[in-house]
């Protein structure tokens, strides 16, 4: 195994990431759930929504005609022939011919009403009502099919659902949502200077950072996230975690030792077990990445350094992950900023630099990777392509916030 | 009960709910599905992190003054003590006194060591290392505290935990994490006009959208939602299930039928079982909002129309869950944007005007309130203050997204 792996650029690795994702597969949940899942499939409403001619205020439903001319001088004086109740149809109601109806907002605009006047304009005075203002053809209602027609194609599939999206959907009547599977991602950390968080590490050990970010970030996303624990540097139980891994997951995560022995020793095992794609790509931080297969199952080598395995997650597994979810948009926060300073990048290799954001300006956290406080001390990163020899102070960049 | 409520302010209204929110509950949970939550503590770490002298790059362990003046032509010739194995102290090994150690990405520091050089800057002759480039003191090593030392507060209670953040608390050996407990949040649908989403409505009928919306969002903000299903207005229905929403949560939240009768009757109901503090706010939508409380639980009746209920959620509700949750920052994405058209407003009420984004401009949809499409067609919500006539074209707004 060569150290000086062969770089291939991100565009290409992402290909390769979205040529070996699973086909996205589909269930159904309830909508009160389903916020967060994608879409697996075009929604379209299946009644006109509201489905009746409803008003918008409280007030009276009235023949826009009979109200023309109407003001505080000179009200127009229309008997009330009854109230519509709400949520109900009464087929004795009628309006037109001088006549209107007390009406609820929500409430169905009877036969013959074209519009409704708020009971702020109105005065009663026995059966007469006083109207004072004139209503024009359709003021204050909603029409029938106004919001949503039968039929019309309301949602497309590949939709990330919003809270509010869930409150269409029910009024749509689609209580069982299709959405994409939650990919399965099992997580192995692996290294032998790894110890559980609960563990006081001992001299040349550090904890296991990466099984509980890269979990709770697939979970975020919209995964189910599995982790396997730690494997230290023994090819026997390495390659009998991965087995399990492959056979009862979607997506396998090594987490990798820092060191090039340890990366070495899970490309071999990619090698040996299935096919190593992807070893090493132009991305800073996340040179030393490795992209496989075993058993046509996707397996990633990830860079030991927390920072480092986060880009890696957003800039080439997350399209994998978007591609198994048959997501349209990634789902990915980002926000303009003015950049504080320069900052200088090699040309041929895409960089991301972890910034601080205040009052609109992104200012660069120029720290080791190998640290674990600018994660925490930042609020996103910025993306400098590959094409880029750096990027300018003042200019416009767009930050990933974390 | 009077038609015409007096109205008070938004701000007013946000200390009456910040008022009556009950005091945060305390709970903890496992590291890996901690992130989302809001920290109930400080957090310290335990020990130092790293907690040992670490190299941040494969290759050699060096004191760097035995370096002094190398290069390509002249190397400096330094011979190889050992090897450093990762997770490993090994107490025979030391540097300095011209030797070296090979040291792993990772790898800790030998005795004597006090910078490293890559790989790639060596060459190796029998036992003896050719190291082309001087390092100066402290170059590519990270110092046992540099990310963290002992007993230093990493993070502040108040803090809603991401992904990055489990992973640091992993490191810093919190692998239980003291959080607040998620507030338990009822939503009782009332309204003669409401069905199920399962139903197709009859004339007149409306299908429940606020239901599945408000428990949607209500369990992405962090909050355990419980929908106790649609009320009709009978007096004795309704009395029993608030009873026991009252008896069985936290909060008790009744998405209002639209009509003026059954904001009516929710007022009497919390008036006659407990107190009314607010009955009508200087909101748009969302004037006809009730907040009270009933056996000390806060209590709130939201307006009908999905988009009016989802401000007042926003506007109202969320500082009183802030607060239950000790959470420091509110937890709403906003992006800047320029407005692209003049937006009236009426001063002396806050304003919520849904926009549509695209390249960083925002454009105000004018829809009714009563319309669930330009929910889902538009992207978020501009705020325009109480103070304020209004906001000009090409002025930047904040934009809170969806």
């Amino acid at each position: 195994m060569s150290r000086f792996f062969s770089v291939i650029s991100v565009t290409d690795a992402v290909k390769v990431a979205e040529k070996i994702a699973p086909l996205p597969g589909k269930e159904t949940v309830p909508v009160e759930i389903s916020a967060g899942r994608v879409l697996a499939s075009d929604i379209s409403a299946d009644t006109d929504v509201p489905g009746f001619d409803r008003s918008v205020v409280d007030g009276y439903a009235v023949r826009s005609a009979d109200t023309a001319g109407a003001g505080n001088s000179a009200p127009a004086l229309i008997r009330c022939a009854g109230r519509v109740a709400m949520g109900k149809h009464d087929a004795t109601l009628a309006v037109g011919n001088a006549g209107c109806a007390y009406i609820p907002t929500g409430g169905i605009l009877p036969p013959g009403a074209d519009a409704a006047v708020m009971i702020e304009y109105t005065e009663v005075a026995g059966d007469t009502v006083l109207l004072k203002k004139a209503a024009s053809y359709g003021e204050n209602i909603i029409r029938k099919d106004e919001d949503f027609q039968a039929g019309e194609t309301v949602f497309l599939a590949g939709r990330r659902l919003s809270p509010q999206d869930t409150g269409v959907l029910a009024a749509c009547g689609c209580m069982d949502v299709p959405v994409a599977k939650k990919p399965v991602v099992a997580i192995i950390s692996t290294g032998n200077e790894l110890v559980p968080g609960g563990v006081v590490p001992g001299p040349g050990q550090v904890r296991d950072a990466n099984g509980p970010m890269l979990s709770s970030w697939l979970r975020e996303y919209g995964c189910e996230p599995r982790l396997y624990g730690i494997v230290k540097d023994e090819r026997e139980a390495f390659e009998a975690v991965i087995a399990r891994a492959v056979s009862e997951c979607d997506v396998v995560l090594l987490s990798g030792g820092s060191s090039k022995d340890d990366r070495d020793m899970t490309a071999r095992v990619i090698a040996d077990k299935g096919t190593v794609l992807v070893h090493g790509i132009a991305l800073a931080p996340g040179k030393p990445t490795i992209i496989g297969t075993i058993d046509s199952k996707p397996v990633f080598g990830l860079p030991g350094h927390p920072a480092s395995a986060f880009v890696v997650l957003i800039a080439i597994v997350r399209p994998l992950l978007d591609r198994m979810l048959g997501q349209t948009d990634p789902l990915i926060n980002t926000v303009q900023a003015t950049l504080s300073e320069n900052i200088p990048s090699q040309r041929g290799r895409e960089e991301y630099v972890r910034v601080k954001l205040r009052d609109g300006v992104a200012t660069p956290l120029f720290g080791k990777s190998g640290l674990l406080n600018t994660l925490v001390r930042s609020h996103g990163l910025i993306r400098i392509p590959a094409g880029f020899e750096g990027l300018e102070k003042g200019s416009t960049v767009d930050v990933i916030l974390w």
